[in-house]
Parts: C-alpha cells; sequence; structure tokens
C-alpha cells in the first residue's frame, strides 16, 4: 500500500490529476538501420520491436493511459491484422509524430486528458525494458518529481580535439548511460517543453530539458538489457537477450 | 609501399628497432562473468575467445611478434589440444600476468626483444577486432608515437551525485569510447609505465598513462562491432555479430 501512501502525500501538489500515462515514442523513420522497415516495426522474436515495447506498458499496474505515437502513415492500421492482438485495453491514443523525437513527444504531450499527474515518456525501440523497470520508476518520479533510469559507464571515454587528438580521459566514476523510461509529474514536463520551445534550445533527452528548469532528476537502476533497436546489430543482440531470458526463467 | 617510406621516416628516431609487437593481454581471472570459465576462455562461434584474438593478430601484416599474457595457470597449456592449431607462427611468447591489467601489460612489455620499435596492446576479450583496424591503428603510431582505436558516443551521458540527483549532460559531441588495440612507440609506452609505476598513478587504459606524459595519442575509427566480452550478454552479442558476418560476407 506505499502507493497509496504516496499519492496521498502528492495529491496537495498533483491535486486529483494522480493518474499515469505512458507515451511511448515510435515516429521515426529508423533512417540509420539498413532495410525498407522502421526499425520499430522491425521483428524481434516474432513480434515487430514495437508491440513488444506496449505490451510491457500494458502489463504494467504503474500504467494507467498509453499514448502511441507512430509516423503518420502507420496511424490507422498500427493495430491492423496480426498485431490487433496488441492492443493495449487501458485507455489512450494513437497519434502521429513530428520529424523529430521532440515534435513526437509533444504531440504525446497534447494527447493527455486531465486526469493524468504523471509522464512516462519510453523510446518504442526499446522493447527490453522491463516491468519491474517502469513501476520503480514511476514510483521515484511520484515521490521526487521526475527520475530517469541508466546504467553506470564501464567503457573509458576520450575527449578529441579537431584534429582526433585526445585531450583528456573522462572520469566515469560519476557517470550514466542514460535509458528510457523518463517520468516526469506533469506540470514539470510540459514547463520543460514550454521552455525549451520558446528557447528554440533542445537535447539529446527530456531529461536534459528538465535539468535546464532546475529541477532535480533523479537516476534510478536501468538495466544493460535496455537498448535502444538502433543498429542492425542491435536488433541481433536483442535476440540474444531474449534467448538468453527464456533459457533461465519462462518469459516469453 | 607506404609503410616502407614512413619506416624510413622513423628510422631517427626508433633506430633500428622497427618491428611491431602485439602484447594480448588475456591475465584476467573475468571474475565480472558467471561461470567457471574465465571470459578469454569461453566459446564464441566454436573458438575460445582468445584464440580468436590471436588468430587476427597473426593474419596482420603490420605484426611481427605476439606476446600473450595469460594467468600464471594457463601459461602452460595454452596451445594444447585443440588449441594447438591457434599457435601462432610468428615469433613471441606466453607470459604469466600479474593481478591487475597493468601488471599484465607490463609483463607484456618486459618480454620485448630489442627488435621491437611498435608495441600494439590489445585485450585478449576483443575478439571482435578487425586486421584492417590493427592494420590503420599501427600504420598512425608508426607515422605520430601513439594511437587508439575507439567509436564515437552515441548515447546521451549524466553526470550524477552522491544521491543520485542528475547535475549535468555531457556534451557528446568530442567524446569517445576507446577500444583496443593502443599502439605506441616502445620508448613512450615504456617512459609512461615508468612513471605510472613511479607515481603509483594508473588509469584504466594504456593511453591515460601516455596522455600522462604529455604524448599526443590519435582516435582512429574502431567498430561499434569491436566489443570487449566482459559480461554474459557480451559472448551473446559476439555471437550475433559473427553470425551477421558470416550472413554477409565469406568470413568463418
Amino acid at each position: 500500500m506505499k502507493t497509496v501512501g504516496q499519492l496521498t502525500m502528492n495529491r496537495s501538489v498533483i491535486g486529483d490529476r494522480d493518474k499515469t500515462a505512458a507515451i511511448i515514442v515510435a515516429g521515426g523513420a529508423g533512417t540509420r538501420m539498413e532495410g525498407a522497415t522502421p526499425k520499430q516495426f522491425r521483428i524481434l522474436g516474432g513480434v515487430p520491436v514495437l508491440m513488444r515495447t506496449i505490451a510491457l506498458f500494458e502489463e504494467s499496474s504503474s500504467i494507467d493511459r498509453i499514448i502511441i505515437v507512430v509516423p503518420e502513415a502507420e496511424r490507422n492500421g498500427l493495430f491492423r491484422g496480426d498485431r490487433a492482438r496488441f492492443r493495449p485495453t487501458k485507455p489512450g491514443d494513437v497519434r502521429a509524430g513530428g520529424a523529430t523525437r521532440r515534435d513526437s513527444v509533444a504531440a504525446g504531450l497534447e494527447a493527455l486528458d486531465d486526469s493524468i499527474g504523471i509522464v512516462a515518456v519510453h523510446d518504442g525501440a526499446r522493447p527490453l525494458v522491463t516491468v519491474d523497470m517502469i513501476d520503480r520508476c514511476v514510483e521515484e518520479a511520484r515521490r521526487c518529481g521526475a527520475a530517469v533510469v541508466g546504467v553506470p559507464v564501464t567503457d573509458t571515454l576520450k575527449v578529441i580535439d579537431a584534429n582526433r587528438k585526445i585531450t583528456g580521459t573522462v572520469d566515469r566514476e560519476s557517470l550514466w548511460h542514460v535509458q528510457t523510461p523518463q517520468v516526469f509529474r506533469r506540470d514539470i514536463i510540459m514547463k520543460a517543453y514550454e521552455r525549451a520551445m520558446r528557447d528554440g534550445r533542445y537535447g539529446t533527452d527530456d531529461a536534459t530539458l528538465v535539468e535546464r528548469i532546475g529541477v532535480p532528476v533523479t537516476m534510478v537502476d536501468g538495466s544493460r538489457d535496455n537498448i535502444k533497436i538502433t543498429f542492425e546489430e542491435d536488433l541481433l543482440t536483442a535476440e540474444a537477450i531474449l534467448a538468453a531470458r527464456s533459457g533461465t526463467a519462462k518469459e516469453d
């Protein structure tokens, strides 16, 4: 019943708008990957990447609404045919994305109804997120306003100059790779996007915009498995991770 | 014949010590990975990881000597039985590694004979390096004294404080993940190690020590495939990359 207590605690801040919406961003054309099919629709373990992602947000009890943002051309037929079984039973919407990721997130934010107090933004191309990860990140965002998942950097990183000369080695002690979900109180992410649009200054993730308006963002443990399917080899890695999971647990 | 020209050019610096030795570092016990077999001896595409790595340095025409550093217990039987076919035909040695990676590199440096002017240090657990990558990195090190391979950072990286609050987003524009091979003129890497030992100050890679003595290190294009087998899923990823390679080219 911890969640109920936290809801009560936060009620003064978020009023009666205490439901959580997931915005699953899959608006890209996947131009970095070869092949005609955008990366979010490639088949992973027999299921399109995006459908696998959606199913996890459908399963998570932290999520009340599911907003899916896809290219305009995919919008109407998204759950047609074989994909019908992946249509979420939770309320939500399918919206058309824009030219950039931020346009797609903005389209998702516009789709929120008044009951939503918490927004979880997630890359459609991260199908290996887990329900537990979603739940923990939502819980932390409910507690403190903004939380993202990530993993510590283990590689050695170098700074190079224009001539490809190394100018320094980065102290990786406090460095984390950030992933999604990135979860925010709705008023915070709205304010962050408004500011970014006003200033014409964006970032490579949503947390950057929230950081910029001075709201502290908490890092929650993600997983090395929670990869984004960007390059062709990522799909192979994802298949390998799925195979390993099904070998050790009754999953898929 | 470009290489010959470069050799001549550098002869004033490196005298007649113009041969290149690879030090393949596989001294670790692989404690980060589950299972009794150290990661460098796990089987990848039917071949132990380390043997696959050695074969590429055997194949590269840039490499004249191969020094392999393994745990003391593995030293004598390294090329026994099935592994006999991976014994390099190039001159070299098998040395016992130390407690840490730097001890293993130092053991490799001690094994060099006087003909060696260039040293290529490589992780035994990076079996997906290519001959082309080795050759380009050696060529650049011959030209400028110190060169490493790496790939640009594509993830968003965050700096966090002790309370897991994000304190900033890293500007990734000039950030690269460094890999191996890391190739140095012998006098440079020797000086860097001497300084590190004297000061008791090491780093997470060899280039860090070279940077610290003020020698410019050049970043050469590595590959996203050139992963280090550290975690269990890395082995699966490596299998997937090998499968993709054999699907598109006549390799393996």
